[in-house]
This record gives C-alpha cells, structure tokens and sequence, in this order.
C-alpha cells in the first residue's frame, strides 16, 4: 500500500467509528425506560400518604417552589404554600375530612428524560359514603431529588 | 516532516475538527428559541379561527388523531372527531354560538425539543354581555406538519 491509501484508510477507520458511534446515540431510547415507573412511584407514595391522613407527607410530590402552579375549578393557585394551604382547608378544617384516596386510568407519557405528563382519575370514599371524583393532568420534571410535579390541573365532575 | 508525524498531524487535525463540532453541538440550546413563538402562532391562529366563526379551522391546532385527549368538567373525551362534535353541540347547537374568544395570561414552556406545555386563561363574550372563563392546560407535540395540542384540560370558573 503507497502512502496516500495508508492516509484513505486512517480516515475510513476514523469515518467508520464515527458513524458507528452516531448510530449507537440515534439507537438509545430517548427516555430512560424506568422513568415512567419512577413517575409511579411518586404517584403511589402521594396516594398512601394522603390515606395515611399525612398532608404533608403528600406534598412531598409536589416541586416545592413558588413556580408551582395548581389549577382547579378554573381557578390559578401560585406557589406550594398556597397549594398545600388549600388542600388544608378543603380537607383537614373543621368538619372535613381527607377520605381514601385512590387513583384510576393513569396514563404517564414521558415528553423527553426530564419531563414527562399524566393523565388521571382521582376518586375519594368520604367516611359517609359520599363519593368525589374528578380528571387531573400532571407535568412532571426530573430534579436532583427525583420527579416532582410542576403543574397540577384538577376538575372534578361535581 | 517524516511520514509518522504527517500522520499524527492528520489525526491531530481530525480530533480538533471533532472536538470542535461536539463543542458546537453542546452549546445549542436545547429548544430552538423559536419554538415557544411556533407554539403561540398555532394559539393565535386558534383564536383568529373562533373569532371568524371557523370551528373546522380552531381544530387544525389539535392532533388530528383518536389518540388526542380532552378533559373538561371532570370528564376525558378522547380523539380529535370526539373533540370537534363537543364543540359542536356546546357552541354551534341551536341557540348556542362561539362568542369572542381572548386567550389570557398565557405560559408557554418548553419541555424538549419536541413538547411543550401552555397554562393560560379564556375569556368568551357572548353578544348578551355574558361572560364565560376559565384556565386551561395544554401539551404541545410536535409533528412533520407543526405543534399540535395532544392534551387538552380545560376548566371553567362557572
């Protein structure tokens, strides 16, 4: 082999490696694929709180910032002190209660490795029977200290 | 220069040029600044279709597809024909009409490259005086032919 060719296969070695390594990144899976089982995970962890009577504990799944948004009854609440404040008064003031709590029809669809929606259902037993029920949508993003929602959007039918 | 080192200087060369492009790859941001600006042209061309009484052309902003989701009142309708008859029945019916849409307080955030989420606010007024609002959460995808609503979650204050 003269030296030219020697330097035609450097570079072919070199481009193949290249196009190899391309291919190997286009090939990963654009979302890890235990995140939406993550996700989960913090969903389920908020239902067992909630029945465990623990408020606060609930929370915990929810970014605590003051660009937290919850939206409910067409209304905007800003911040996770607001957030948890109202649920305080819609379920642990005088004459309230917080229910059993489960979740139905859960839908969690990643949009990239740190964020991710859901869909949801949310039905709640009252000790007298009486039953809420209601649709939730959910934007997660990833942080240092696992998911966290960003962004509740709860109706419910009543 | 002897041959081994016109080799070295070749691949030196080629490592620079390749470490010169992955510097350029990482310093792109991770949106294209362009695309909040894509997601509001499709809300603004939303509104423009209401307020013109063009219902077919509101729903272009949609993901025309059974896999869309639609959640208001506490209730989920799911795919784009389910999505376009609601609107139908709600404001196109018998003695009902569109009104004069107004999109408010509108938040759009970029999750990926690919999705993004809009909070906002609605105001409908009729030609009684009326007026109808609420918030709303959108889930932007985008697609070959542009961002499309693939989530909808509306709820009214009323």
């Amino acid at each position: 082999m003269n030296i030219p060719g020697r330097f035609l296969l450097v570079l072919y070695v070199l481009c193949c490696a290249f196009a190899i390594g391309q291919a190997q990144e286009s090939a990963k899976p654009k979302t890890k694929p235990d995140a939406g089982a993550a996700v989960r995970v913090v969903l389920d962890a908020q239902v067992a709180a909630w029945n465990a009577g623990k408020l606060e504990e609930f929370m915990v799944g929810y970014w605590r910032s003051g660009e937290l948004t919850f939206v409910s009854g067409g209304r905007k609440l800003q911040g996770w002190d607001a957030t948890l404040e109202r649920y305080r008064k819609t379920y642990q003031a005088d004459g309230k209660e917080m229910g059993k709590l489960t979740f139905k029809d859960l839908d969690i669809e990643l949009l990239s490795p740190t964020a991710s929606f859901v869909r949801g259902q949310f039905q709640l037993k009252m000790s007298d029977g009486q039953e809420l029920s209601g649709r939730f949508t959910l934007i997660f993003r990833k942080f240092k200290d696992g998911w966290k929602i960003v962004h509740d959007h709860t109706s419910s039918n009543q």
